[in-house]
């Protein structure tokens, strides 16, 4: 195996990866909601003291994958922020949701949303993110051709990022929101002695039947696209989301009934361009990832061995009323494991903490959970 | 305008109405789910005293509808129960949710479910349900050419068949479930004066945003389902109806992760049989006249003012946690009106009183709310 290669991608260059959709046009509703947040955020970044904020590719050559096939080339976009101490013990990863790339996470950082302040932070881009290897991306096994990757496979891919190019023999802690949650979740599982604690933002360690619905339900709406490249089935997707996003009590206070077909008409236009020229494989690969996730399989299926196998401690944050990734796997979890959770009390559901609605409330809980002992 | 016929539809004839498919192969999973229910209500039926539950058709010629358009012909199916006593005041008139028909009704009612002995029960068709004038059963406008009806064309022809056809002076009570009892709050604003009850149970007024945005996605997935007839579109169509008949709480409680997606396939096989022959537009003219609904537009959409217009005692029944028909809206009306309201405070959903969740919860109210003063 070559040993792995790292690019510096600078904005401004003609390097293809970072001409990937702007995150206001990116490919979910998810991502949507967080830029028009991070709207107002990112002006702000440019006085913060963030050092290498631009995209950089490691070229990891081959990745084994969990069913057996490799994927080559295996490349990973990532960014880092702040500075690694002379102890070297102060590194974050992140790794990011569904939809989700490194760029966005730097307005979260940015704003203070969660605060990772003298920290060493690395986010890096999920497999199918259109910036790491991808469908899209993929001159080798692009489209159809794309193999199954597992959330196991990114942490994997990952593992071998910090080791083998960054060449840490740890880090502090991993985290993610979403899809990056349930990265951290196989992170525990997978590598439990290399981090000390692990914060899962609405993530999961295994879907529950809701979950799997909604997302198998999106896997056919992606093949409905696929098919016709029509307004209706970007119709459909877009109302999925609205659906899921926020919970039905979040809409009766909030949205306004007499705006909401044109409001749903609007996003399917936008829906029609972050499906196309291919991005439907993208979204079809992480949510194949996420509906197989199961960080108790390495031991038969049993959640409580997985979780007695941990050893990192463990943040699990969840909304009350997420409908997107319903929060009882996670809390069980959290129950299993002796860790601390926090359940955002809200209506907002999965979007609570990017909303306005809990953002307080996890931002505080992240700070002193991550506060160093020392 | 010529005066109203009256079929009798016997069954075993070879009406063509009566050879709509059998309620277990209906065109909503709602309608499935009472199916199933209804499965061991049925057989106990053969001992009850009930009479004349044999599919009647009611010609009404021309019916004008709100939009300025007429259904010609109009044609209303319905079934009625018990006797009308000497005194012509104990009539009750329910019409149909949304993919239901009347038959379906046969069941809740010989079940004790909803108990109305000693009433002369009359259960309505609504428009598009397959059984009144429909878009598949419509010889002169039928499919594409079927017009735009409303909540409010239902209630009017129901009117028409209580009047001119069963020739009775007022009802005791007006009811209905879901969109039935969307119907019965029409009914609250069009006849004031007409009844002195009214039960609806879980309708709406107005449906909420949450509601506006589910019902304009599933449009979209008989669009698609149209232009491909195939299993993809069947599948959301499914997907959508799992996502919102019940809370994801209840599916987290209930659901078995492990064969939902082989659950969501085998919905999709039957959904592919409901949506086709036409049936999408059925479907489609029922979801429009409840997207359209609004009963406070003749007071300038000031429910207040609706409220204050009501004449009927009202209970009103929701589920705490239904997405399918917000119970806001309901709510608030009941509370504008000053009337008895029931929240099912359980997890469930839509079908909460119809799976055994708080199905005794409403039995009972209703029981006690029609009960006689005399």
């Amino acid at each position: 195996m070559r040993p792995p290669r790292v690019h510096q991608v600078r904005s401004g260059t003609d390097y293809p990866i970072i001409e990937t959709p702007p995150i206001s046009a990116h490919h979910t509703w998810e991502a949507r909601m967080l830029a028009r947040k991070l709207l107002w955020i990112v002006p702000a970044l440019i006085a913060l003291p963030l050092q290498a904020q631009d995209l950089q590719l490691a070229e990891l050559g081959e990745c084994a994958l969990e069913s057996g096939e490799v994927l080559a080339p295996c490349d990973l976009g990532y960014r880092t922020y702040g500075e690694l101490n002379a102890a070297r013990d102060n590194a974050i990863l992140i790794s990011t949701w569904f939809g989700g790339n490194s760029a966005a996470w730097t307005g979260i950082l940015g704003s203070g949303l969660i605060d990772l302040g003298g920290f060493y932070t690395i986010v890096v881009d999920a497999f199918g993110n259109g910036v790491s290897t991808s469908p899209t991306t993929s001159s080798t096994q692009g489209g159809e051709a794309f193999p199954l990757v597992s959330i196991g496979d990114m942490v994997h891919s990952q593992y071998r990022l910090v080791t083998d190019v960054l060449e840490l023999d740890g880090l502090y802690a991993v985290m993610g929101i979403s899809m990056g949650g349930m990265q951290t979740f196989q992170w525990l599982v997978e590598y439990p002695d290399f981090f000390g604690k692990a914060v899962s933002i609405i993530g999961s360690p295994r879907l529950g039947p809701y979950d799997i619905a909604r997302w198998e339900t999106e896997l056919r709406v992606l093949e409905l696209f696929e098919d016709c490249e029509c307004e209706e089935a970007a119709a459909v997707y877009s109302g999925l989301s609205m659906l899921t996003l926020n919970s039905p009590e979040y809409h009766a206070r909030v949205t306004d009934r007499t705006t909401v077909q044109a409001s749903l008409a609007q996003q399917a236009r936008q829906s029609v361009q972050s499906l196309s020229e291919g991005r439907t494989k993208n979204i079809a690969t992480q949510l194949r990832a996420m509906i197989n996730l199961d960080i108790s399989r390495g031991h038969g299926g049993d959640m409580a061995a997985a979780a007695a196998a941990i050893q990192a401690e463990l943040l699990v944050i969840v909304d009350a009323v997420d409908h997107l990734v319903t929060p009882g796997p996670a809390l069980e979890f959290a129950e299993l494991a002796g860790a601390q959770s926090v359940i955002l009390d809200d209506d907002c559901g999965h979007l609570s903490a990017f909303q306005g609605c809990s953002g307080t409330v996890m931002t505080e809980a992240i700070s002193a959970f991550l506060a160093r002992d020392d």
